[in-house]
């Protein structure tokens, strides 16, 4: 058994057979003799490459957006971009000109800004991918070479590459394909986005290490660990079977018969198919940024008006959680001009935003949030305010709400309708709960509570406060870990107290996700979990396994623990 | 009764008659024609003057170092400096050369140099009024005009001035002079920090409104407020009186006897007689911070033991609590080549830096207090270890300390000696305790109290972290405010499990040393208090008036409050 490490990319597990696939070199013959090429020729054959290969990326497009969805299909419309830059075409043609064949005029020009790609940083870095996908497209055509097919692999194939292309990603069967492993890449290329959503295991960023692996060796891909393991013997084999776990489209309950909620996290629209596919319990946290991201100003109230009901749509007997926007900290919008802070995790983050210097967009968000509830009858739509931090800030939150009901009635627009109960605190249909992610929160959860319907639990930003550790950064990585009793502690204590204030209590950070924390969280008294769609079936599976009484003795041993590493043992 | 708003510089008050400070304008002459200057003479005037400058500045340090402090007489060996600096000296001599009579040299070489200085930001601009010092003390040697004499104004002034020169600010009598007000000026620049040292109240920055203020008038300078407010009326004027309480120097009880440790923070050596002398039981907070601030290398280990026996030696009968090195955050030193973090106060800071990259300070460290605490019987000396958010952060504290003293013990060297305690964990001579600034440390109070003899709460930090608010972002300073809720149920927590731990419970933040606060913070059962020492004399007539049942109840009810707008309205 031999461990190759590189960067997990889609957080599943799978074993198959290694299948390399080395697209045929695209070997260019040897340069003539200027004089003697036809530029007329030369130009006629580059104008035919270019519109098959245009044709073969907008075939690639359309079998994305199929497969994978309209979001990840948009990386060949920036395919198509780059195909028809006119800088490129125009060196590419002014090169045919001069005496240069089509093939040696694309190998230069497009490999030229290939290099200049790969010279950059980050994401940059990982577009010189894409651009490579394209000459590729222009050379196979030109030299009239065979595309490898993707799309009919055997069952059980753990496909190894130098680098998988997008296309080549796209064009995958995840029925067929166990695993992906690579040489190269990164977390966020194109590539490594399209096999996260069309849940295949993949790792990537092996290195040199991955190339010694034989054709037809037995091979398991652990995405959550990153690891490549060869000839995997039956302990490993069984350690990730958890991920891999069958889909469940029904709710799950405890052996003893306590239901609990499995809702996924979705931050795009693509990922809402997926989501369902994966058995999820509607959605626990709808991120909004991405309606306000990559883009020149904010969306109207009517896009993301259908951007909550088509969520709403893909969940049409289950609870979809709108996150109201969550910018500020690590999330930068150009258009709205936020503050450049010396801590900006402990800046002006989330409703802190909402409530001050952005309240024209939360009144906009507010908007669309209560005319989507009025499509669903209002009862599948909750609403849920991010760092909150002050009972203040939910009062304020509430009377917005009312506010712009109070708007949309005059106007004469359906909507739903917020109401008062319990002691003449605002309670609005739709749902409305809070993240707690701030330890204020923590310590005021039953005041929290009582003004709301649900709370739920933020462990990436909530660890983060309570150990004062930013969870990017490497140098402080040991002290941001859920499963410090310090951060159990505030779990606990906001599970309880939620509970007293008469409010259901969910948790939508990263831990939710993990099935080896399911005992646990379930021990812990969490009404609803809510992941990454991936893990909704193993999370579900683990569910089923738990007696809520033996639960509760291990959460009641772990809160007892002062180290980190007596939890561990506990959980061993 | 009207208000000028200015910067408060020294956080007291007090009340009096106004008297403008305007040092007689240094005329030139006119120039004359440089061929009937004779630049021998000149040289002998400046050389007389240089002379004259120079040993009034030494008399200034002097007078400083017996009446303020010697950290705020190091002042005048910089003024010293640039006295002969060989730029300057080099500037006027040419120009003298050059036929320019020795005053206008001067006028033009310091002159350009303030120029640049206040050409700066921050703290070097502050360096301008230095330079000025120097400059002005020469003309005023070359133009024989007089000083002022500031050292002998009637009781009850309130000096005004457009400026005032660190100095001018040394020469003060603080018995005479009731308050001071000045146009310009920062609370860093160092006639602020003599003023502060001084203890007389000050509002610094108030702008050109000052100069409106008429000879004579009534003036109240109250520098917690950072407000000047002419003809003030009683109310106004019995609002500050607490401010200026009498000294008390014995330990200080409730109503009904329960005593109350009022000790005073100290962040150099020259603050521990001021603290003394304002009656402070002890020191709370010993920063050793200056040892390694503003130099080229870090201090060794004698160096430190000197300034901890000194701190001992200044409170023969009382606890100092010295805090280990808390840099990084916002506290960088250059030579410890400290990472520079997105999210400073989420990194490397405290203790985090002392357990890893920087073991070595934190030994030596170690050693000069073991050793120090061996010269007062182990009784006086108690040693804190900042930013503390994990048990197991403690207990490596504690294999260390052991560790030091077996160290110590094998050379020979004097030193206290640890011994364990309570079921096999370490427990030191000194006492050991830990600041608790993260949340982590509130919720593992009681275990942390199970290994150690004290818990002192930095409410600073805590705040921070708790409320998530950056404490120097002015974006989120509604939010970074103690008297939140769930910042005084973190407090009452950490009390409550302090206590049932073992440990006694101090508090050394801002919060501590708000008179007004005195009452709450007793009911929540806090043993010690420590401040900054001009506000220890009004905290102490404060406890004294407190009935303990009576702050339990205060406290209750604070802590039932949902809202700062409740416990505002409780606390008034």
């Amino acid at each position: 058994m031999t461990t190759l490490t590189g960067v997990g990319s889609t957080p599943l597990a799978g074993v198959g057979t290694a299948r390399w696939f080395r697209p045929d070199a695209l070997e260019l013959p040897d340069r003539p003799n200027p004089e003697t090429v036809d530029a007329a020729d030369q130009r006629d054959r580059f104008e035919e490459a270019h519109d098959a290969a245009r044709e073969a990326i907008r075939a690639a497009r359309d079998r994305a957006a199929e497969r994978v969805g309209e979001d990840e299909a948009a990386v060949f419309d920036a395919h198509e971009q780059f195909l028809d830059d006119p800088q490129l075409v125009g060196d590419v043609e002014g090169a045919i000109d001069d005496g240069t064949p089509a093939e040696h005029a694309v190998a230069d020009a497009y490999g030229d800004a290939v290099s200049q790609f790969e010279g950059m940083e980050g994401r940059m870095a990982e577009r010189a991918d894409d651009l490579r996908d394209v000459r590729d497209r222009l050379l196979r055509e030109l030299l009239d070479v065979e595309t490898a097919d993707l799309g009919s692999l055997p069952d059980g194939t753990v496909l190894l590459a130098e680098r998988l292309t997008p296309s080549d990603t796209a064009e995958l069967d995840p029925e067929a394909v166990a695993g992906i492993a690579t040489v190269t890449g990164g977390r966020t290329s194109h590539a490594a986005i399209i096999a996260r959503s069309l849940a295949i295991p993949a790792v990537v960023g092996v290195g040199e290490a991955l190339l010694d692996v034989a054709e037809g060796a037995t091979v398991l891909v652990d995405g959550e660990a990153g690891e490549v393991v060869l000839d995997p013997d039956d302990e490993r084999r069984e350690a990730v079977s958890g991920l891999d776990a069958p889909v469940v489209t029904d709710r799950v309950s405890t052996a003893d018969g306590r239901e609990i909620e499995v809702a996924a996290n979705v931050g795009r629209p693509a990922e809402l198919d997926p989501a369902v596919a994966r058995g999820a319990d509607g959605v626990g946290l709808f991120r909004t940024e991405f309606l306000f991201l990559d883009r020149a100003a904010p969306p109207d109230e009517d896009e993301q008006f259908e951007a909550i009901t088509a969520a709403l749509d893909a969940f049409p007997d289950e609870r979809v959680v709108v996150r109201t926007l969550d910018v500020g900290g690590d999330k930068q919008v150009p258009y709205l001009d936020l503050p450049s802070e010396p801590n900006p995790f402990l800046g002006r983050r989330g409703v802190r935003l909402s409530l001050s210097a952005h309240a024209d967009l939360f009144e906009t968000q507010l908007r669309a949030l209560l005319r989507a509830a009025a499509t669903d009858g209002g009862d599948a739509l909750a609403v849920m305010v991010p760092m909150v931090a002050r009972v203040e800030e939910v009062e304020d939150v509430l009377e917005r709400v009312e506010s712009v009901a109070a708007d949309l009635e005059r106007e004469g627009v359906a909507h739903a309708t917020p109401d008062l109960e319990r002691e003449g605190v605002a309670h609005a249909t739709p749902d409305l709960g809070a993240m707690v992610e701030t330890p204020a929160a923590t310590e005021m959860a039953e005041a929290l509570a009582g003004r709301l319907d649900f709370l739920s639990i933020g462990t990436n930003d909530l660890t983060q406060y309570v150990m004062a550790a930013d969870r990017e950064n490497d140098g402080v990585s040991d002290l941001h870990d859920p499963l410090h009793p310090p951060v159990l502690r505030a779990i606990d204590r906001t599970v309880r107290a939620g509970h007293d204030g008469g409010a259901w209590v969910g948790m939508c950070g990263e831990m939710a996700g993990d099935p080896d924390l399911t005992p646990l969280l379930v021990g812990l008294g969490l009404d609803e979990l809510s992941m990454s769609a991936v893990t909704v079936p193993a999370v579900k599976q683990r569910v089923r396994d738990v007696d809520t009484e033996t639960a509760r003795e291990l959460a009641e041993a772990v809160l007892a623990c002062e180290t980190r590493a007596d939890v561990a043992a506990l959980l061993e």
